[in-house]
């Protein structure tokens, strides 16, 4: 296998969940857009990153990557690679088990998407 | 009464409870030296603006002052004048009742100040 290949399952670089940090996380969500996904990826499922999917096609795919990026180097999300396609989902258990009530609270709190 | 004269118990500006918005306030505490504010403020009482006393004294006076104010204009703090002094506290009731449990998992998540 070269080492240049994409291997089955592969994830994008995150943080471990013990080191996920609450100000990071904040700053994370602290954006429209961020907030916009963050809802999306409530439902726990694995979410491409097409911005039409998502409701963000009023934004360039790089604008939307950039907020992915964030989402994930806080720890919020964690993407999966598969070949050439790459999935998001929610760390759910992380976030929860690391800030006890913060996703209930922001999820129940937060503006429905337009 | 002079208008430019602050009158006892004069309120800097800020965003009316209604109109808090989340994504703001996440912003808001989204950085270290807010979120050290918040933790500072979440005794409930008034505070003054001395960084001294907010351990926040390697901070030069104006940057302490940023943060104040966006903390303020975010609708997470109240800033009553009297006189030429100046007292900070938090809108806990106004954040609870708009972000139910917001507060709560934040303040039991955040870092003890150092």
């Amino acid at each position: 296998m070269s080492p240049t290949t994409a291997t089955e399952d592969e994830r994008l670089p995150q943080p471990v969940a013990g080191e996920i940090d609450l100000v990071t996380v904040l700053h994370a969500l602290g954006d429209p857009v961020r907030m916009r996904l963050l809802l999306s990826y409530a439902d726990g499922a694995e979410h491409s990153c097409d911005p039409r999917s998502l409701g963000l096609d009023h934004l360039h795919k790089s604008t939307v990557s950039h907020h992915m990026r964030v989402l994930r180097e806080a720890g919020v999300t964690t993407t999966r690679v598969a070949g050439r396609n790459r999935f998001v989902s929610l760390r759910r258990a992380d976030l929860d088990t690391r800030f006890p009530g913060l996703l209930d609270a922001l999820l129940t709190s937060a503006p429905a998407p337009a």
